[in-house]
């Protein structure tokens, strides 16, 4: 790697200032649809602190706003991405400002290969695996991916009727452990929990007429917990692939968890009993 | 309590269809501003799960849309709330969409009188309480309520610098947990937390140099919580006011729990270790 240029990053030279511009229509596409982030297998993030935690070899391009470049503030994600090949391509303010999601913009995009991860990959490490079916909300999708890294758990599994883990909010909610978990969405979930009990794992199942989640079971490392739509739980037909349904005892009239807070309950119990 | 009518509940004869409405205009303000709906004691509720969380004695204003009318949704509710003397307004379906907080508005909206909780209120039950410095999102502030009650807590207290309770997305995280968990907001959050410690309370700290909160800990049900802001967590000042720091312990390369997941996970290891 060279020595960084004192005067900062090399750049483009060329200032998009076109809405119609085929960079700047890219990036509002991936940007709104999951099916585009798909086809591309890329997917936008946006900000400092996320720009930071992605590895280098995923970048795929770099967009900096002018005012952004001006104060200087992303001079070392573009030294970092420099050198991976991807030279930063500035923005007008203004258009950076029209494709941004959130209402202050960094000024900082960046387009990332998605990570094929497979099956055997979230597997691979022999411990607690979480299954999402039907999950709605990015905010519970992205806090999950959180609560695994820091449980030691070993991946998510997501139905195709999930939230798209790609999207910009769930990204920010995965405080960039979407780069360190690994997760597949799949097609088929019941034939899918059949291959986690071929590969050993025991299949919990967070239900509400289920046994009490800390004192009522014996957890092993591999250990796969279902959860469920944020407002329906579980289908009737998930559920049933379950060896056990367990639940997470509640006080007062509320009828259920957070979803993520479940799931981060449910790791952090595997995690206490195993230590 | 009259019997219900077959043909649906007393309404107001006249639907409202200026913008420039006064009824209009006022919901509007509370919908949109925290120094509204702290000036006049009022807060918007939208939806018609939300709505039946709702206790009667606490509604003050009633508004259904044209359409929910008409489909009859919303007749159960009226039922409850003409019995509470609050004769349900109608809007017209345009009217009502631009109220509505949400894309697909189900045509039920409240405004609702806050109940006055003071200190004593929180901890009367002498149970688990969270306190939140700087805390920003309303989906956070709104699980961590929801927890609160189904872990048992007492209550929560809340620094000025917070998100509001009373906005549509933190009412709506709280599933109707907010009619239910004692909740303050204070000016002093030293010396409301120093009120704690001479009743009784001992106070600790969510930490990044803080002991395993599992393992380094005996509860009491007298636990006060300090949880901090999403990004920075909590500031020095108020760290100092703890009797003990306490982490929970995280794998990987993961900076920090969501803090509603972190809030979670302290109050059911509470309710773990004095069951």
């Amino acid at each position: 790697m060279k020595e960084s240029d004192p005067h900062g990053p090399a750049m483009n030279e060329e200032i998009i200032k076109s809405s119609g511009n085929p960079r700047v229509k890219k990036i509002r596409k991936l940007m709104k649809s999951s099916a585009e982030r798909n086809s591309a297998g890329l997917f936008p993030v946006e900000g400092i602190r996320m720009a930071r935690e992605i590895p280098a070899e995923l970048i795929q391009e770099l967009y900096f706003s002018e005012s952004a470049v001006r104060e200087g503030l992303p001079a070392e994600l573009a030294d970092i991405y420099g050198a991976a090949g991807a030279a930063p391509v500035i923005l007008s303010d203004d258009i950076f400002r029209s494709i941004s999601d959130t209402k202050t913009p960094q000024g900082v995009l960046a387009l990332v290969r998605k990570v094929p991860y497979t099956f055997e990959d979230v597997i691979r490490s022999a411990r607690p695996v979480i299954v999402v079916e039907c999950l709605q909300d990015p905010g519970n999708m992205g806090t999950i991916l959180r609560s695994l890294e820091a449980a030691g758990g070993g991946g998510l599994i997501c139905d195709a009727a999930c939230t798209d883990i790609y999207s910009l909010k769930t990204i920010r909610a995965t405080m960039g452990t979407l780069f360190r978990v690994p997760h597949i969405t799949v097609e088929d979930l019941a034939g899918t929990v059949r291959d986690l009990k071929r590969n050993g794992y025991r299949i919990y199942a967070a239900h509400l007429s289920g046994e009490d989640y800390s004192t009522a079971v014996c957890y092993e490392e591999k250990s796969a917990f279902l959860i469920g739509n944020e407002g329906r739980g579980l289908t009737d037909e998930t559920a049933a692939l379950a060896d056990q349904l367990i639940k997470i005892p509640m006080e007062g009239s509320v009828e259920s968890l957070n979803a993520a807070v479940a799931a981060s309950l449910l790791l952090y119990e595997v995690k206490r009993q195993l230590r």
